[in-house]
């Protein structure tokens, strides 16, 4: 999408194949700084440090991470290594274990003279399908939203959304915001609420992709969502997924589930989007997705604050009115995504792999 | 309450009778600051730039101001012009309205010339009233919560809480965190969830006031108290309310409604926890109730961030469990207020007067 203007992708690689490039959202909205990634432990750190977030980034992250990582050691050993240190770094997004063991999987069948080199050139495809795959989910999405879009006569559709689901947290295009872009720039008017989403405050994320893109929108706490769908100012909430069980359960940024639940107070329509990576089709049990608990000092830096910061939590998909997928929007449950996804797609029959 | 083992009110009269004292809660839990308050501009200004905040604590401070204002300028239209101008401070809570209309109708009936020390004595009447309403409400809420905490076997009753509705809130003791302190006072493990409660943070008030007690607790984001009920880590909802309609719909800090629907959703019992001049018979919608709107700037202070700020929300009668006041707790319902305020209290009639 747009940066001050110009196409900007969130992750690049370097043209002599040494190195990567992310921006450092760390720093976004106050500055967009660069961060030039040349060795594994870098990208792991850019991973558990949040420089790079979002299910879909982290996980072509992680793709880069790996082929660096061989370039140094390209045996069986480094491979191991690589996968390990890279799986440690986050625990709740499925994407990082699926792109893990697509890599490995891949490595363990080539010598490893030759696996540095395919393992570039993997990630890079993981890369361009994560585009292909947020491009069609615009579409998809667009296409769904357009009746509810249509009923509002010319006014904006207001769509609600929490954390930042939006081209930051992927290659290009985004999950959630994929859609009201698709929306945007097909001329339909549109209208953001953005849930501040404490205590990381990606909605911030959010808003500096919205304003880049000129679509208008405004920052609420994140109390404030359920207020604004009591007094009819919410059209649709559409949120991105880290991990979707088979079920059709959401497990998302903590507060997505209060967003859920008034909504459906509300009778307000409540879409995940998600790329067909993040559908765990090996999870039974939404309870048994582990739930990162991050460093307390993210909600409160003060010493004699004593804080508890869990990072995500689970919709239960009777809350969920439909998935948005690269492939169409599948009612939440196990009948709805086999509908759209019959076989397992062969990448995630190796996540349970990746995920061990 | 005690701070540093001291016991403390939030607020206090000068022995001279000229002024009047109150904790700085905008420099809470930074410094604790005391402001002396010697006119009613300041008064207003206090209430307004939220130095005084909780809707119990805004009705005394608006009274200790009558009484100042009145010893400058004791006509009727002196009268009403500190009315109006303390009125205009904050919309929402009841309580305001009510303490208003109180030293009004009380100071018309008397001569200009005994109206000033009159409104200075009816104004600590007032203050002493609140102790006392506030004390009684920890008697009945500990009451009703001592079954909740016998089931917990000794392991501490685990109490969810919204903004801050503890003793800063009021004169002394607090309202929701009045139970709280009660029980804990007889040795009863209990130990609290506290919401941050964005924008404005009132979560670290709480976490303050309960550190100055002693009283365990864990600060979370307003976005985790859904993810605590689902996994069976809360035992009692427990919120304080600005106004509570004759039906008893929850006005209350914003965020509040997000809540009581996970209580609800996970079988969590919701309490507001209210002294009766916060009550509203007067108010038949709570849709009617006006809602402030505050500065967007206390969501961001970016300038380039567009934000709104809705301060309050309202929680319908159907998700509260019951109100806690003291007389006991009543139902959420016309009938069950109606029990224990059989006659509307004559502060009440006059409420909406105050309120026109």
């Amino acid at each position: 999408m747009l940066v001050d203007g110009k196409p900007q992708r969130t992750i690049w690689p370097d043209e002599d194949g040494t190195s990567f490039f992310v921006i450092d959202q760390t720093r976004l909205p106050d500055r967009f700084e660069v961060v030039r990634l040349a060795d594994v432990d870098s990208a792991a750190h850019a991973i558990r440090a949040m420089q790079v977030r979002g299910a879909p980034l982290i996980g072509v992250t992680a793709a880069y991470g790996m082929a660096l990582a061989l370039k140094r050691d390209s045996s069986d050993a480094g491979l191991e290594h690589a996968r390990r240190l890279l799986l440690g770094t986050r625990p709740t997004a499925v994407n990082l274990g699926w792109a893990l063991a697509r890599v490995t999987r891949a490595m363990a069948l080539l010598p490893p003279s030759v696996r540095a080199d395919a393992a570039w050139a993997l990630a890079s495809e993981v890369a361009e399908e994560d585009v292909a795959t947020c491009e069609q989910i615009g579409r998809r999405g667009a296409d769904h939203l357009r009746e509810l879009a249509r009923a509002r006569h010319g006014k904006p559709l207001r769509v609600l959304t929490h954390c930042n689901a939006g081209w930051l947290a992927t290659v290009d295009f985004g999950t959630a915001l994929a859609p009201v872009y698709r929306l945007f720039d097909e001329g339909i008017p549109v209208f953001v609420w953005v849930d501040e989403t404490r205590p990381r405050n990606q909605g911030y994320l959010t808003a500096w992709e919205l304003r880049g893109h000129g679509v208008p929108h405004s920052v609420i706490a994140d109390n404030a969502g359920g207020h604004y769908m009591q007094r009819g100012e919410v059209d649709v909430c559409l949120v991105g997924s880290d991990r979707t069980t088979r079920h059709g359960d959401v497990c998302n940024k903590i507060g997505t589930y209060l967003k859920a639940l008034a909504a459906r107070d509300c009778q307000i329509p409540f879409y995940a989007a998600v790329p067909s990576s993040t559908i765990d089709f090996d999870t039974d049990d939404a309870s048994a997705i582990p739930i990162e608990e991050r460093d307390p000092s993210e909600v409160s830096s003060r010493p004699e604050v004593n804080a508890r910061n869990p990072a995500f939590d689970v919709t239960p998909a009777r809350l969920v009115s439909g998935i948005i997928t690269e492939r169409g929007v599948a009612t939440a449950s196990e009948a709805g995504l086999r509908a759209l996804f019959p076989v397992e797609p062969a990448a995630n029959e190796s996540m349970s792999e990746g995920s061990r």
